[in-house]
C-alpha cells in the first residue's frame, strides 16, 4: 500500500510550494476560462485547496497571490491551532495541531461511520472476545459497513480480510506493526482468511528503484509481517510483480477497475497530474483488485462473492472509496473497511512516523540501546519546561508522543490510565514515562527480532505461494 | 491490436465534429493563457489540427469558428484533393483524396524509413527467396531499422517476429490477412519464432464487451489467424486476458514501459483525454511489451536481448514509436517494423476496411455469392460512366478498388501488369475486372475457411499455451 510515494509536499521549500500554488490557480483560472468539464475544474479546485493548506502548515502564513514567502514561521505545538486545516491523502499528512489530526473531522470529509461502543459491543458478542486494544481505544476509530460484515457473520457467511504494505525499503517501523497486529487479532477472533499484497510494482513506479529491488524489499518485509505471528495455513501474503504473472482472476479485476475510474477520477482522488506516468495512474486499480475474491481463485473456489474487509490507516481510505465505487458496476460486493488513525511521529502527531526520516521513527532493527536513545532524544514531551513547573501544573498527554505510543503497545488499560494520571498531575515526571515507554518497546521489538530470524527464505516463499487455505469455500 | 476502438470521428456528425472542434480551441487558448507546459499545450493543438482535419474531410468545408457546419458537402472522389489532409492514428485513417494516403507524405510525418529497391535486393539476398509481392508492390512501403535486423541475420544472430490483433468481433475482414500473410512469408523465409497477441483486454476497455466475450473472440479469431497457416512449433499465440496472469516476465515489461510514459505523451500520441478511462490511459504499455523477449521467457530461455521486428499497418506505428522511444531507458533492444498500407474500403481508399462496416468489408466468412454480390455493389470503381467513354478514354486503376485488391491477392505479376494495361487502355471493362476479382477472392477465401474448419479448439489451445518453441536461445 501507499507509503508517501508521491507528491511529497512536505519535501518542498516554501518558495517551491508558493510556485506550486501559483500555477495551480492559474491553471484553474485557464479551465474556468476554457469552459472545461465541470469535474475537472473542480478536481484542479481542490488540489488548488490542497496545496494552499501544505502552504500555510509549512510557513505559518496564508498564501497571497504575488507574494512569495519571506518570514517563516514553523508550525507551533498545540497553540493557535486551526484544525480545519489538516490535510490527508494516501501520500501526505499533516495538521497544525499537536493532539494529530481531528478524526472525528475525518469521518465526516471522508463520509465514513464512526466505531462507536455500541459496535464494539456487538463485535465482543459476535466473537466472543475482548475487543483489542486498538478498539477500546479508538486507535481503530472509523469504519465502513462493517454492520453488514458481522450481520453476514452472525449468520454464518464467512469473509476475508485484506491489508497490504508498499515495501519501500528493508527496514519497517513500529508504525507499520498495527494493521498487521490488527490484522491478525481480526483473523483469530473470526478465524478468516486474510490476504497481504505487498505493491512492489508501486514503489517500482514511485521511487528510483528496480523491479527486482522492489521485489527483495517486498520478500524481506514479507519476513517482519509473517513474524507478527501469522498463520501460514490461513495467510497468503503477495508480491504485485510476482502474482500478477500467475493469477488470470487477479488482472481480470485490474482492468474491470481501470475500465470503470477514468484520469477525471484518479486526479481528483489521488493528485495526479497530466506529468504523472501513466503506472501511476492506473496503479490505484492494483490496489483495489485484491478487494474481490475472484482475484483469489485457488483460495476462494473460484467464487466471486466473498465480502472482503480491509483494515488499515485511514491515509489509504482514498484507494477503497474508489474500489466501492467501482465494486457493484463490475458485479462485485463493496469491501468494508476499519481505518486506524496514524502512527504519529516521534517529533509530534502533526505528521505519521515516516521510514524515509530515521529520526523520525523506531525500527523494528532497533537495538535496545538505538530505542532508548531516540526516545529520549526525540520523542515530543507534554512535560512543561522545569521540574517545578511540571509538578505544579502537570504534563499534557494529549500531546506527549510517549504517551501516545503506550496506548499503541501498552496492554494493560489499568496501568495506561495510572500512567495517565500521574503524568497529568505532575507526579509523574516526563523522563519516567519515557522509561516505560522503552521498557515496553525494547522487549516488543526484541521478541520480534527473535521470532523473524526464525523466518527463512523457505517460510516466505510458502507464505507466498498461491494456494488453497484451510478454509472451505 | 487497435482496431478503430476510440475517437471513432467517422461516427461523429458534422454539428458534433463543430462542436468537438469549438471546445478543442477553448481548451488550447485556456492552455496557452494559463501558461500551461510546452508538451501539453502541443499536445492540445495536434489534437485540435486533427479534429479541424476530420471536421473538413466529414463537411468538405473548413472549420470557421462560430459558424456551425450548413450545406454539408460529401468527400469528393479524386477531384479537388488536398494531400495534406491525411489523418492517421490507430483509430482513424481518413484522406480525401481517392487514391489512398499519401504514403511517401506519412514517411516524412513519421519519420520512418521507405522501403526501397536496394532494401528489396537485400533482404532477397539474405533469404535467398524471391520477395514477398507486398514487397514488390509497394505494399509494406516503410521501415525502422530493418536494415540492423538484415546485419543481425547475416552474422548468424536471430531475431522475432511479433504482430497482434484486437479481436473485436467473430468475423474479420479479408484486410486483417495482410499481416499475417506477410508474416508468415517472413517467418518461413528467414526461420524465426513469431508472436502473436489478441488484445481481448484492450477490446474489453474500449467496447460494450465483458471480458468473458473479448477472450471468446480473441480464441475465434485465433482460428482465423492459424487457419493462415503458422506452423505451431514456431509460432506462440495469446490472449492478454489469459497470458498476463501466467507470464511475470510479461507484467514486469508492462510496468516497466507504463513508468517511463506520461499521460502527456500518449495524450499527445493517441489523442485520450482527461475523460478516459486508466485502463485505456495505460494500454499502450500492453501493446509494447512484446516488443521485448523478456516478455516470453518460456521462449527465448530468459534471453533479455533478442531483437524484435513487428510487421504492421502504418496506423498501429504510434504505439512503437512509443515503444522505441522508452526501450534504451528500461535497457532494451529497439524493435524494428514493417509498415504496410491500409486495405481500402470497399467504397474507395478515403479509409480502409472496417469490420465495422459490413458493406465496406468481404469477410472471411462471405459465401461466393455474398463476395460477388458486395464486389459487384460496392467496389468503386476507376471507370467511365458508360462503355463508349470507358472504351475511349480508359479506367483509371489508381483509385479502382477492384484493381487494388488485386495488388494485394494475385501473385502473378504480368497477369497484374496485362490487367492493368487492359483496364487503363479501356479494352477492359469494370465489369470484367471485377469478375478477376472475384474469381480470385472466392477460391482464396473458399481454401482459408476450409483449413479454418480443421482448427479445432484443442489446436488453439495449443497455439495459446505458452512453451518453448522449436528453436534455441
Amino acid at each position: 500500500m501507499a507509503d508517501n510515494p508521491n507528491c511529497d509536499l512536505k519535501s518542498l521549500s516554501p518558495l517551491q510550494l508558493f510556485q506550486r500554488v501559483t500555477e495551480q490557480g492559474e491553471k484553474v483560472r485557464a479551465l474556468k476560462a476554457g469552459k472545461a468539464p465541470k469535474d475537472e475544474i473542480d478536481a484542479a479546485v481542490r488540489m488548488l485547496l490542497s496545496l494552499k493548506l501544505s502552504y500555510k502548515a509549512t510557513t505559518g502564513q496564508d498564501y497571497q497571490a504575488g507574494l512569495p514567502p519571506k518570514d517563516l514561521v514553523l508550525i507551533n505545538n498545540g497553540t493557535n491551532k486551526e484544525e480545519d486545516e489538516d490535510f490527508v491523502d494516501p501520500w501526505t499528512v499533516q495538521t497544525s495541531n499537536a493532539k494529530g489530526v481531528d478524526y472525528d473531522k475525518l469521518i465526516v470529509r471522508f463520509g465514513s461511520s464512526k466505531i462507536d461502543t455500541d459496535l464494539i459491543n456487538r463485535i465482543e458478542r459476535a466473537t466472543g472476545q475482548k475487543p483489542h486494544r486498538f478498539l477500546r481505544r479508538g486507535i481503530f476509530f472509523s469504519h465502513r459497513d462493517m454492520d453488514q460484515i458481522l450481520d453476514a457473520y452472525e449468520n454464518k457467511k464467512s469473509f476475508y480480510l485484506y491489508t497490504g504494505r508498499g515495501p519501500s525499503s528493508q527496514a519497517m517501523h513500529v508504525g507499520h506493526l498495527i494493521q498487521f497486529i490488527f490484522a491478525k487479532w481480526l483473523q483469530e477472533v473470526f478465524d478468516v482468511p486474510l490476504i497481504i499484497q505487498l505493491t512492489d510494482d508501486e514503489k517500482y513506479l514511485w521511487k528510483d528503484l528496480t523491479t527486482e529491488k522492489a521485489y527483495e524489499y517486498a520478500k524481506e518485509n514479507a519476513k517482519d509481517i509473517i513474524a507478527c505471528g501469522f498463520d501460514i495455513n490461513k495467510t497468503f501474503i503477495f508480491s504485485d510483480l510476482d502474482y500478477l504473472g500467475t493469477s488470470t482472476g487477479f488482472y481480470k479485476n485490474i482492468v474491470k477497475v481501470q475500465k470503470h475510474v477514468t484520469f477525471n477520477q484518479v486526479k481528483g482522488i489521488f493528485g495526479f497530474t497530466d506529468s504523472d506516468c501513466i503506472g501511476k495512474i492506473s496503479f490505484p486499480a492494483i490496489q483495489a483488485a485484491p478487494s474481490f475474491s475472484s482475484s483469489f481463485p485457488q483460495i476462494f473456489n473460484n467464487k466471486e462473492n466473498i465480502q472482503c474487509l480491509i483494515p488499515c490507516a485511514i491515509d489509504q481510505d482514498p484507494y477503497f472509496r474508489m474500489t466501492r465505487d467501482v465494486a457493484p458496476r463490475i458485479g462485485q460486493p463493496k469491501p468494508a473497511l476499519l481505518h486506524s488513525v496514524f502512527f504519529p511521529a516521534l517529533q509530534g502527531a502533526q505528521t505519521k512516523m515516516s521510514a524515509s526520516d530515521p529520526n523520525s521513527s523506531i525500527f523494528l532493527t532497533d537495538t535496545p540501546k538505538q530505542i532508548k536513545t531516540k526516545i529520549n532524544k526525540h520523542a515530543f514531551s507534554g512535560g512543561r519546561d522545569t521540574i517545578e513547573e511540571h509538578r505544579k501544573y502537570g504534563g499534557n498527554c494529549d500531546v506527549d508522543v510517549s504517551f501516545m505510543y503506550l496506548t499503541f503497545f501498552l496492554e494493560d488499560d489499568d496501568r495506561l490510565e495510572q500512567l495517565k494520571q500521574a503524568y497529568t498531575s505532575g507526579e509523574l515526571l516526563t523522563g519516567e514515562l519515557k522509561k516505560v515507554l522503552i521498557e515496553t518497546l525494547q522487549p516488543l521489538i526484541a521478541a520480534h527480532q527473535e521470532r523473524r530470524k526464525q523466518v527463512t527464505d523457505e517460510i516466505v516463499k510458502q507464505f507466498m505461494t498461491p494456494r488453497k487455505l484451510a478454509f472451505e469455500f
